[in-house]
């Protein structure tokens, strides 16, 4: 598998993407490229998330650059007006609405703090296909754009032994890159367990858990990657043994592909313990927008390189270890999603 | 028709467009991209505007990066000079100048305060093809780059629905965007005329023209498009129903395309009305500079979804009402412009 | 010939480059892109340049990005390591390191203040076939990236006629573009030689040789170029007809094709008279800087127009005169090294 088709051109449309944090979500138009797709998001009179195609069916302008006019958008060329399902509702130039006037609109539920959006064959948009994120109990969370491939960001995500190299600074020990994890692939769902024991406590989990620096600790992890977009890293961190004094908490991540070169990256941080210090809270927070940050470097980093060596014919395939299984389970499973088998029975009918 | 063969890939070249305000073209060497052909602009000792060719015959170094001497352009390059003719005069190290080393030079006309360029074949350049701007009393003008397709700003002009949304804190009415317009075409020329009654007046009319803000109004349009690219639009307001108090003037625009993603775009006002005090000009003047941002804004928009959406399986055609007949012409003169049709007879002599 | 077709789209591999200046190698990773592929620079240990393919094995992150642990260099993203000749070494997340882990490493010599690589077949790669340097006292040097293909720069310095109008400022006069010279070509080295009598001292040699200002010298030329990156100009001027009083220098111009739109220029002066005056020598070294600055705004400018012109029809081919066959001798080589003929007999062995 040479280096360049590691990573998929086409986009899985038929699955539920997360497309904004649903507080980011109000009375303004505001303009979203989703899977290379214009779309617009706003909330309607009754506080309802809305999503429609946000290029008018006339010239199409950006309607995000329009107004909202109670229910309705107003394109801010020629005035078109759309309402909520995306049904072109007002034409001010004509009193006769022609046919194929409607905008696509894309259902959207909102769920877990998050608007999630189905950008593929509405029939198919069933909210119960949403990755359970009944464990939430978020305390922070972001947003940011990152100029690579979605792809990369999740194999980011599912080969955890760079917390070790990229994230010393905050929360990476050695077990991270030396304790070989269980992978199991079930349906879409990619599950990573392992357990760490007699690791050094690195600054963060000092800082946030109080657990001494540098003193043995044991850390649990359990990554729920739900493809193509989510993945939820569930950890426990406890002195060696007294896996009854555990802090638990998950970091949740989500990425939506923007472009074959961008994808927009929307994070959660969830924690078990109550009355957290604010104070704390705000370290952990911090620490994470740190995280994220060297991260971004790191992805995109790998972006250039991509994109330089593409077409190459010097440069040689990549090479795996058995500890990249994770992240390999996930190209299969999202190559399967990308190239959905051809459904035989149904198409002989 | 898809969106995206809406606008043409192919520029007319056997028209005359603008290349400069006249005033803007004098001693210096400037250079412009038209139809994405480089070409350097001057004036000659005997004050006459020459165009050529910008790249020099040696090793195609933009010639406007050299210097004039005299009438004679020198390469900063290897000094290579060129006379107004775009002939090869003098090879510094040379004293032979091989064949086939003069320059393309441009038909050039002054007229009007423009400068005009025939960018096509040189022996169909009739300066009688120049539109007849001779309503022209300019008072105010100016210039600005525009990046994108320069029928996006054709039919922005074609559509003064527009101003009613993209202008309303100068001036539109919702009239504009009501008013249905009676639309001609006469060969290369597209006429759109509409009188509206009772329109409310718009701020810069007021401040422009002393009218009452919000008074009853009556408002006649003339538009005169000479494809490809120069578009008057003559107007007239007045007190409702008291033509004799007419305020004439008309705005100017003349669009030669630079790139299939931009545009520059020179304009005019000419004022139909006697003594205009400064003052007002100049709120004239300001206002004009802020609609046209205001569009630029809006043009621009349009042209990052339509490379966005460009050759999107996804993405429907436009669509289009009644009220588009104008821009809808505009189209059609443009496209046989831009395909001319096989002369059979002359073809089988 | 086509304009464009003049400069090859295919980057000559077998041969060396310079790569860095010496003494800008050391124990950080430097990232290059030479014949657009990536290269990390760094010295071991032992004080030796090494060259590495700057894409990790495993995932393509990078190297330069991560960091030098001993003689070792460990990736930033997952920590795999690499030894000097590219072998892995390490792998944390495994014992066992499989097969064709191990990076690119590219021959590399150090000699006259300069690294050199090779970026083709490594087994030709003969420190024989590096340019002879031996005339080099290197007094001050330089590196820029040029935003134009390599052949631009190369063309540059092999037509000398530009420095008349490009460099009137500094080292201009009017006999550089009037004198023609004698061109040979031997193998893949193009010599071109001239001497010019009763030129005006122009002001940089002025200020350095302390020649009154306009006073008729003499000024012989020897330029070699070494194809396809390397150009030695080696020059004596002194008062007309006085070779006794001879100031000996040249300017050493090493030119790396990064793609094939930039390129890395690397450049050493060298100066055949003792104790040069410190002050004097900066005046040196600050003309070559401001006279290597006015040749990249005129190659960038050159680019801008092969860029708009690629492709199009309208545009003439390049047109030469006899004194360009200096530069079309070095077209003519690097043709050939960039389609090197079948070697019909030994194939058939």
């Amino acid at each position: 598998m040479a280096t360049n088709n590691a990573y998929e051109e086409t986009f899985i449309r038929d699955c539920w993407y997360v497309a904004a944090l649903a507080d980011d979500v109000d009375r303004n138009l505001q303009r979203r490229v989703l899977l290379e797709e214009p779309v617009v998001l706003y909330r309607n009179l009754a506080g309802e998330a809305v999503a429609l195609y946000d290029a008018c069916s006339h010239r199409k302008f950006p309607l995000s650059m329009g107004k909202l006019v109670g229910d309705v958008v107003q394109c801010g060329y020629h005035g078109w007006e759309y309402d909520c399902a995306g049904k072109c509702v007002n034409i001010p130039t004509s009193e006769k609405i022609p046919a194929n006037t409607d905008l696509k609109s894309y259902p959207v539920t909102e769920r877990y703090g998050l608007i999630w959006i189905w950008m593929g064959e509405k029939a198919k948009a069933d909210p119960n296909l949403i990755p359970d994120c009944s464990h939430l109990r978020s305390v922070a969370n972001g947003k940011i754009d990152m100029q690579c491939h979605y792809q990369l960001m999740v194999e980011n995500l599912l080969d955890l032994s760079h917390v070790t190299f990229v994230h010393s600074s905050y929360q990476g020990h050695t077990h991270l890159a030396s304790v070989l994890p269980k992978t199991e692939t079930q349906g879409n769902v990619v599950v990573m367990t392992r357990s760490m024991t007699g690791a050094e406590t690195p600054p963060l989990w000092h800082k946030v858990m109080g657990l001494p620096l540098g003193a043995p600790m044991d850390h649990d992890q359990r990554l729920e990657f739900h493809a193509p977009g989510s993945a939820f890293v569930k950890q426990s961190v406890y002195p060696s043994g007294e896996r009854h004094r555990s802090y638990g908490f998950s970091t949740n991540h989500f990425l939506t592909p923007s472009t074959p070169k961008s994808t927009q990256y929307i994070w959660l941080i969830s924690l078990d313990w109550p009355n957290v210090d604010p104070e704390i809270l705000e370290t952990f927070r911090k620490g994470v927008v740190a995280i994220i940050e060297q991260d971004r470097i790191a992805v995109e980093g790998q972006q250039v390189n991509l994109d330089l060596l593409r077409n190459k014919p010097f440069d040689p395939p990549q090479r795996s270890v058995p500890f990249d299984r994770t992240a390999l389970a996930s190209r299969q499973v999202i190559r399967r999603m990308a190239s959905p088998e051809p459904q035989g029975v149904q198409a002989a009918e």
